[in-house]
């Protein structure tokens, strides 16, 4: 890695894909399709026709049929991206293998070994890059949209050794673009830390809402913004919170064995010598640690043959890419990174 | 009780307090000293004496000692509030029983068996109604305060059937006067209601701010707005956070084990079945029952011998008093209460 700021003498900016084609227009892919449209050509799909009359009502191109959103997309050389439920990919892999079996491809998922594992099953020769935005609210439905949803957000990029790096800048590019920070990590990196900071609040979430009902209606009418702060994710829809978190059961299932264990531990602390010590000091350090996550990063760039492995030591480290330039063997990554004083 | 609106043609306001004797500046004592100050007179004391400083230093009238706080809260016949930490309350408690012994006396603590305990033990010709208003932030100290803290939160008052009702109807008057919804509770039942949707949530922020972390940087540069609300309250302090939990030892840990009960049932349904259904579901529905917690109340009169068992069943079913009117047998309270249709 070398340090140092950005050249500025770079003329050649790193391209974008020639097209996109969004694939569910839900708040993800709504938002995507909102956020993407005044870049590059968008054309959008989504299996309920009243979701594509109203994002046409809304002056975007959305195909009647996949078939023809991924014809097109295929003509287009586009960007196909999987918006939808997790549990609907298979589906979706199965008209991609039919009508697209070498397009460009990644998902927005909140979860990517078993992705990553479902496309190289089905659609082998697929230019498949995976990625995550993180980015989201208890809303979802194409009306939920909203152009401005990755500004500031993490967008996972998932790399593999095999990795084509042309595929993957064309991605990253599109990801900075809308304002995100692009993260690059393995996928099973992603899917253990997601389980940790976006699955087990789901479940904790859940877990708390029901607690605090079955407290009756003394117990709902004194909630305050920390029980609507804690349970604000158990508004999302059941149905949304299952795909995320039954495919990312062994992650989660881990995640929960930690949680129970502090729990449990503080639960039979608090029973028998009456103190909540270790678990108020230690959550509080950890806490500490999260608002601190941003201090110590310092701008660097990345270039040269090991760029795979460069890159997804800057995201284990917590760092970020923050621009990209040049092309092939050329391609130059500017990134935040900790560097240790 | 009687249904129907306000009578408009009252015109005896039930009075507020004399005057405010506030033991603790930090951030309920600093913003309830600020939000009174116009209405009436307002004394302060801090055990810290830059807190009285700055208290000072912000137009106050702060004592220098909790003798003479104490010897002007007799002169004043004033509230004397208990607003500091309750590991605290023991030694203010012993200065009470010394000069101030038959005083107006409340708390903003967040358990209210424990410290009723103390005070009927300590301080038994004390004129006390335990108050819990349900407002705070993760920040502490004086700075901190603000005189808008109370403005739309639940403000609990302790109802026993010993209660004298003038007593309870001057704290009441106050914080109907700071905006807040006052909510009558018997201690019991609002130390359960509270060990749920506050401590509880303290417990488990706090767990999950150390799974998170325990994920490393790519966890927590991963980590979103549901991981960052879930948390949020993981930066009280410490001391803070242990001084309610484990006075609320009981209620906590009965509210612990349905929670441990919840997700070890998910945690057993996930790594077996695969699938989160009951807690997704179950949750869901919680969370909306929580969200509609305001509707469906309607206003109504309450008066007559029996007050003080209509007062606890307004708090027991969701409502809140929202009006006072009258004073001694006169006294008349409007309410808003679940009616069912």
């Amino acid at each position: 890695m070398h340090s140092g700021p950005p050249d500025p003498s770079d003329a050649s900016a790193t391209p974008l894909p020639p097209a996109l084609c969004v694939l569910g227009l839900g708040l993800i892919g709504g938002s995507l399709a909102r956020a993407a449209a005044p870049l590059l050509p968008v054309t959008g799909w989504s299996p309920s026709e009243a979701t594509r009359d109203a994002a046409r009502a809304d002056g975007f191109a959305v195909a009647d049929s996949v078939q023809a959103a991924l014809t097109a997309a295929v003509r287009d050389d586009a960007l196909v991206v999987l918006a939808s439920p997790v549990t609907t990919f298979r589906s979706l892999l199965h008209e991609v293998a039919q009508h697209a079996p070498r397009t460009r491809l990644t998902d927005v998922a909140s979860v990517k070994t078993a992705v990553a594992e479902e496309v190289s099953q089905m659609v082998p020769r697929a230019r498949y890059v995976g990625g995550h935005p993180m980015a989201g609210t208890a809303a979802s439905g194409w009306a939920a949209g909203d152009p401005t949803l990755f500004d500031g957000a993490a967008w996972v990029t998932c790399l593999t050794e095999d990795t084509d790096l042309a595929d993957w800048s064309a991605l990253a590019a599109l990801a900075l673009r809308l304002g995100s920070r692009v993260v690059p990590a393995e996928a099973e990196a992603h899917d253990s830390a997601v389980a940790r900071i976006s699955h087990l609040p789901h479940v904790l979430a859940l877990a708390l809402a029901q607690v605090g009902a079955q407290g009756g209606a003394l117990a709902l009418s004194l909630a305050a913004s920390s029980f609507a702060d804690a349970t604000r994710v158990a508004g999302t829809r059941p149905d949304l919170v299952r795909a995320m978190c039954e495919t990312n059961r062994e992650a989660l299932v881990d995640a929960l064995d930690d949680a129970l264990g502090l729990i449990g531990v503080a639960r039979g602390s608090l029973a028998s010598t009456g103190s909540l010590l270790k678990l108020a000091e230690g959550g509080h350090l950890a806490r500490g640690r999260f608002e601190a996550r941003d201090t110590g990063l310092e701008p660097m760039t990345l270039q040269g043959d090991d760029l795979i492995e460069q890159l997804l030591a800057v995201g284990a480290a917590g760092g970020y890419v923050t621009g990209l330039a040049g092309l092939g063997a050329d391609l130059r990554v500017q990134a935040r990174y900790p560097i240790e004083s």
